[in-house]
């Protein structure tokens, strides 16, 4: 190019440079590496290349662009604005031609590898770039005279036209593919999947594809089975929906569904049947939420706990239940979602993440994904609240990662009034320190229960996982729970919502609902198991202090950390450090659908994360232990609010029962 | 090594070299490029390396060789010797240390390139090197501390042990994968598969499995579908079977049962189900036969015609009927068997040969794989003769191919005493030109039907496509038919064998069985389709003769190559340069079962093959019309015997009826 060719800038990328005059903003783009968009290949179909150019004079560029700079709209703009609309100021990049200097806009929806926006200021945008996308090909008809299978001509358009080598196609792809070709007179969309071990052609649509197509995100956990269904082409999620793991009925933790498939024969299938029922009906849910045929879910990727993946592979977890908890396979795999006994599009692929290690599943590994430990400065750890919680500590020299049976009752199940987080379950309580009297907030209703906005009728029905929390460190703020957990009378605590209650007291939160003192141990069971593997992992590091902390977890997201910090499930921290990371396991299920790099990047991850086993670790017993008071004694909490210095006895309750 | 060290002489190789004092036979053979078997790796309990090593002078090695050349057999031996017994002179390679100069024998079951030897002088050996095989390993135990899993470390070993890198399972591998290695005490031995895209395990048994697996290669034909149940260690064919494809009710060539699809909604799925559940059947029978589980059945390799193979493949023929022939996939597809409803190995995969062309199918590029005319000097023509005859000319400078619609009649349909080739068909068959009696030979029984030792309550229930080659070649020797294929009267032959039968006359061969004017009819028109193939191919190379022909085809061993250079089915050659390979089809995908390389090599080869379309060639109507008459007009026959100068007329019959 000379010094007289037209000067072409593109934003927001900045990247500039001269090309000959006559060349097409999509070429030119590609020329100077803009991320421009196309799925037809410049042929002025899917208008994914469109660009906004900017006229007039641009100082800072050193550019005046006139109307002239750009090729006026032709015929194939016009029958495309006439036909779908195209909005004022666009062009299509395909058809428009430099003609002189000229300033482009390369608006978010054109660009390939567009970021989506992850909610949290901390949390590092995903970056689109998807396993499987659409590709418009134009397909050499057959020649007799050179005779070559209808697959090869599709496969050298796709190598000639996109670059994509090496692609193969399943049977069902083949079967279709002859009508598909002649019905489309030759020129077809096709769905490839980049995947290892090669490039699939997972669906052949006639013509120009016109519609999404999508990918479902599985974090499939002991408790509840989440799923993000996207737009492979957008990242956005299009459903999120959630059911409970019916494997519940063998057994609430992990280790009683084990117990189940060792002491049961055919168990382990029973347990495999209900959890890949449920991940069917999941699939289903999500496509009826969003309208969309299910056959349209070309991917899935699923992430959950050794025991549970074991579970949903078909193999038997009865390795897992003991040392040295071997897994069947730690890598990653690359399935066929009907392998699975899913029911998206025949040609489905399903990519399973690597485990860490027996104990530390693919969830943590998303977790990791999704908070980047290994990218930061900062010394974070990143608890993954579940019925097992999945714990990393680390930053850019290196992470370690375990596991800790906290049992399901930060899931509010084993709490007397417990419920899953759905309409009517109390989220958020605080209690009033000297009357006593407490307030709360339930799901479905924005207003606080002592507000005159509450309205009378709410349908009340318990207490979720991040209510209870709540309710028991405002009950020890408010000095109606010792540093032991016992739960005072009314007597000592001067409120008669405190009830006798057996031998014990519970305290009347609304109604029916109390908070018991089996609810006060449950939870101090969970927290001292949470914050033993949090400890163990400081011990490994040679830690005692962590300067960051993310909580995550279906429910994670829903936890207060000044009431984590009061029960002592975390260890101390500033409060305006510590974040919730909502489910990051899903997260990072979704980045890696929405990203082919993020599956190499945490099967690298894996292997380079440092595994400390708590089952076998006598420190982690007395972690466990010493973690049991409220505030507990293994460590000091700078941070932490002051707590009443109460202290109470069961005595109490004998006696006013005498 | 130094001139001190011991010389090893291996035989048959005669390959030779020092190794240190003390080195294993194994580990001579390994570090002298001696092919010595071992699937235990070297641990004395598979027995495939055995040697047998020779004593006492060697001028011709410049070697003599003592008792003490090599170590005292050792525990090992002894133990193996004791359960399962050493042949005499029989050294296990894996024990037995050289310790002196030493000529060793490596026996052909110790080879694991061994040669498969095939019956004919002409064709080449089978070198042993299937794509799958047994590999014993010891695999590390797991390791809390150092967490992996089971596939991991199966994988590791694998590659340590046998240097196969990039392993992977199916899932149903990767299920039984935990108790597989546990109960063998972490010792396993897996059926590995080699071929694209990546190696796979298929089984693990615990500990040292001492089994065979098996490999079946089918053909599947129009009319016949034939399958050969190989040892994949030895290549031993354990049984071989064959069955009518169950198709022929759908129509009895090619094109009929494309119609049948193109006119039937749910016609080719129809047709996809009678011909899998043929094949499915031809596995169970052949395992039944070789009395193995047909689980032990790791691999098939399908070969067939572009309509069968579609058809199996679930694909609707539709295409193939009409111009310009186009296949869904001309190259070579991987599967898993259970895709195509093969009930085998659960993990089993199947390999489908590549096509050369819509009408060329991987039946021929099979053929082309066993008869290998790209590797010989002479200009040959091979014709596998069947309800479409594949044809292919040529020689190292390079190979052209077509096939050519000759229709069932060379396979007994069609014909008025057709059936197929069994027990009961009339085979062979010579008339007496003087007297004009003919005796024949049947499917059963040794002696000719003139013979006294022929019994006289033989069974005689039709005539083969042999048989009918032959009768009504010596019908033309005899005069009874004229060279434009008339059937002579009982006035104008002079024998009451040939029997009016309306306006025409049919030959009595046998109590009912005769050879009608409609069968002579029959035998033209697929004669002069099968000549004018070879002739087009021939006119497109450029040649008037060939050196060599090979007929090929589940009939075409039996084909007299005399009869049909009488009939015209075949240009003129010298009658001892005609030969027979039996169904080449079927050895060709015993070849690929066998020897992987053979599938890259076919691979290769079918794209080099230039395909010539009868379809649309003018020139082969012209040569199908010239070539009707026995003997025809388009080539001069020198090595034609002489035949009777008669002409008969329509007129003789209808004279006689009035």
């Amino acid at each position: 190019m000379t010094a007289t060719d037209p000067l072409v800038i593109f934003t927001p990328s900045g990247k500039r440079g001269r090309v000959a005059a006559g060349t097409t903003v999509l070429d030119a783009a590609r020329a100077l590496g803009v991320d421009l968009d196309s799925v037809c290949g410049g042929r002025g179909i899917c208008s994914r290349c469109q660009v906004a150019p900017a006229f007039g004079a641009f100082p800072k560029h050193g550019v005046t662009v006139t109307e002239a700079a750009l090729s006026p709209r032709n015929a194939v703009e016009d029958r495309y604005d006439r036909i779908r609309g195209l909005a004022p100021g666009r062009r299509l990049g395909c058809q428009a031609q430099i003609r002189g200097d000229v300033v482009l806009d390369v608006p978010p929806e054109s660009q390939v590898h567009r970021q989506v926006v992850r909610k949290r200021a901390e949390a590092r945008a995903i970056s689109m770039d998807p396993a499987t996308r659409l590709h418009y090909v134009e397909v050499a008809e057959p020649d007799m005279h050179e005779p070559s299978g209808d697959l090869q001509r599709l496969e050298s358009a796709l190598a000639g036209q996109w670059g994509i080598t090496g692609a193969t196609a399943d049977l069902g792809t083949l079967q279709a593919l002859q009508s598909a070709l002649r019905s489309g007179d030759w020129k077809v969309t096709v769905a490839v999947h980049r995947d290892a071990p090669q490039p699939r052609i997972l669906h052949v649509w006639p013509g120009y594809h016109d519609g999404a197509i999508h990918g479902l995100a599985i974090d499939v956990g002991s408790t509840t089975i989440a799923g993000h269904l996207c737009d492979l082409a957008t990242g956005e999620v299009v459903a999120s929906v959630g059911l409970m793991n019916p494997q519940i009925r063998f057994g609430e933790d992990l280790m009683s569904r084990v117990s189940y498939a060792m002491l049961n024969p055919g168990g382990a299938a029973e347990l495999t049947a209900a959890v890949r029922d449920a991940l069917d009906s999941l699939a289903a849910q999500a496509a009826a939420e969003a309208g969309i045929d299910p056959a349209l879910i070309l991917e899935a990727v699923i992430v959950g706990n050794p025991v549970m993946l074991h579970l949903v592979l078909g193999i038997d977890p009865t390795e897992l239940g003991q040392a040295p908890f071997a897994l069947a396979t730690a890598d990653a795999l690359h399935l066929r979602a009907g392998e699975l006994g899913l029911h998206l599009h025949p040609s489905a692929r399903a990519y399973v993440l690597p485990c860490i290690a027996g104990h530390v599943g693919a969830d943590a590994a998303a977790v990791a994904l999704s908070e980047s430990p290994q990218l930061s400065d900062d010394l974070m750890l990143v608890v993954d609240v579940g019925t097992n919680a999945e714990i990393l500590l680390g930053n850019r020299t290196r992470v370690l990662a375990c596991s800790s049976p906290t049992g399901p009752a930060f899931e509010g199940a084993q709490i007397s009034s417990g419920q899953r987080a759905a309409p009517g379950a109390i989220e958020r309580v605080e209690i009033d320190p000297v009357s006593k009297e407490p307030r709360f907030r339930v799901i479905g209703t924005e207003a606080w229960s002592d507000d005159p906005a509450f309205p009378p009728d709410t349908r009340i029905t318990g207490i979720c996982g991040s209510g209870i929390i709540e309710a028991i460190a405002e009950m020890r703020l408010a000095g109606l729970v010792d540093a032991s957990g016992l739960i005072g009378s009314a007597e000592a605590t001067g409120t008669d919502r405190c009830v006798p209650q057996g031998r014990t007291h519970a305290y009347r939160l609304h109604g029916d609902i109390l908070v018991t003192q089996g609810d006060v141990r449950a939870i101090q069971l969970a927290k001292s198991a949470l914050y033993a593997g949090a400890r163990l992992l400081m011990d490994a590091f040679g830690t005692d202090s962590v300067d960051r902390i993310v909580l995550a977890g279906a429910f994670g997201a829903h936890i207060s950390p000044k009431h984590a910090m009061i029960l002592g499930m975390i260890p101390d921290c500033d409060l305006a450090r510590v974040s919730s990371a909502g489910n990051a396991a899903g997260t990072g299920a979704r980045i890696a659908l929405l990203n082919l790099a993020a599956r190499r990047e945490v099967e690298a991850l894996v292997r380079g994360i440092h595994k400390v086993e708590t089952a076998i670790e006598p420190r982690f017993q007395e972690h466990f232990v010493a973690a049991n008071a409220i505030p507990h004694a293994t460590a000091p909490f700078p941070h932490l609010p002051r707590l009443p210095d109460v202290a109470f006895n069961l005595g109490e309750g004998r006696r006013r029962r005498r």
